[in-house]
């Protein structure tokens, strides 16, 4: 275990903590202090490791991706739907405010009027509804339409980014693919984004 | 305060608890139990709910963008550079392994590339670095590069998005647009991409 930890460079405790909540199966044993790790779960542990850091996510939701990843009967698609549900946002836990189910209305129609073919379920609806509220909360007299702009960018952005993967992967790299592509490139726009308000606003500043 | 709560929607324990964390100011005192809140009181309070929700930020991240908030003395520029790095990532509190310092290297080398006017200590070159790092210990045989397209497209998105923001609106409306056009529609373009995502690769599995 010394040197699965030394190898995926994640500390030993962790590396128990993950065995005991179930994300990461044990080593075959050799011996009653010893157990044989493999590259499977060098590259697991990096996955997990991923998902928590970069991706922030919580423990139980490391799971749900993994337990999805693990069911061979999910189509590539399918899969993607699985993994977007885990990383969230989680159901309704509550009664939902007034507000918040006009929100939800006016995203569908939004959706449906780009044209999207997405399930009625899908958890990033319900992150898009939540973020037009957030704006109407703070006294913004905007409608779902404000995120048409942003709707357009990010749809060239996932056409690119479907276009640019390869269908003729293996299994396991495709479904790494799809939850690699959603964190790491998801923090990556975040961060490119911030870059460039900062640079224009730079330029802006500079020209008054 | 219970009127406060009502108004804001945020239960009255919650409220207590952005006071004792010194989140959000005391109303003057009317009595032994009793204190006039404005509607001040009702935009903070509501601006500390969207940070925590929508934006996921910590209650010590909160607390720093409301400071800058509260400082006079930043022009709109610098506002936005504090505001980001409250939003973070938080600076190193170790020493830094080699594969994260020589992917920061290049990070700034394509920052320098895209012509982009970034202070050298924005947090968001540092996250960008954690996403390359990320790719190459899932053996991905990638440089900084790889996030070019999308560096393209985070720069129109910053574009038009500074663009359309009023230069004329007074401080406080101009400072939390700052922070709203952060967090809420980070929110929604992660949303929109995931849709976007789901809608591609639907069309993909149909296809085939």
């Amino acid at each position: 275990m010394s040197e699965l930890s030394r190898t995926a460079e994640v500390p030993v405790a962790t590396v128990k903590y993950y065995q005991w909540e179930g994300l990461l199966p044990s080593g075959d044993a050799t011996g009653p202090n010893q157990a044989d790790y493999g590259a499977g779960h060098v590259r697991r542990l990096r996955l997990i490791r991923i998902l928590r850091e970069v991706g922030g996510l919580g423990v139980a939701q490391v799971r749900a991706v993994l337990a999805a990843m693990d069911d061979s009967k999910l189509s590539h698609h399918q899969w993607l739907g699985v993994a977007q549900h885990a990383l969230g946002p989680p159901p309704d836990s509550g009664p939902v405010p007034d507000d918040v189910t006009q929100a939800r209305i006016e995203v569908d129609r939004l959706v449906a009027d780009l044209g999207w073919n997405v399930s009625a379920e899908a958890p990033s609806r319900r992150a898009l509804a939540d973020a037009l509220v957030a704006l109407r909360r703070l006294d913004r007299d905007v409608d779902a339409y404000v995120f048409r702009p942003l709707a357009r960018e990010a749809a060239a952005i996932a056409e690119r980014e479907l276009g640019s993967s390869e269908p003729g992967a293996g299994r396991a790299a495709a479904v790494e693919g799809v939850v690699v592509g959603t964190v790491v490139f998801e923090a990556a726009l975040i961060a490119l984004r911030r870059l460039a308000h900062e640079h224009y606003s730079s330029l802006r500043s500079k020209a008054r």
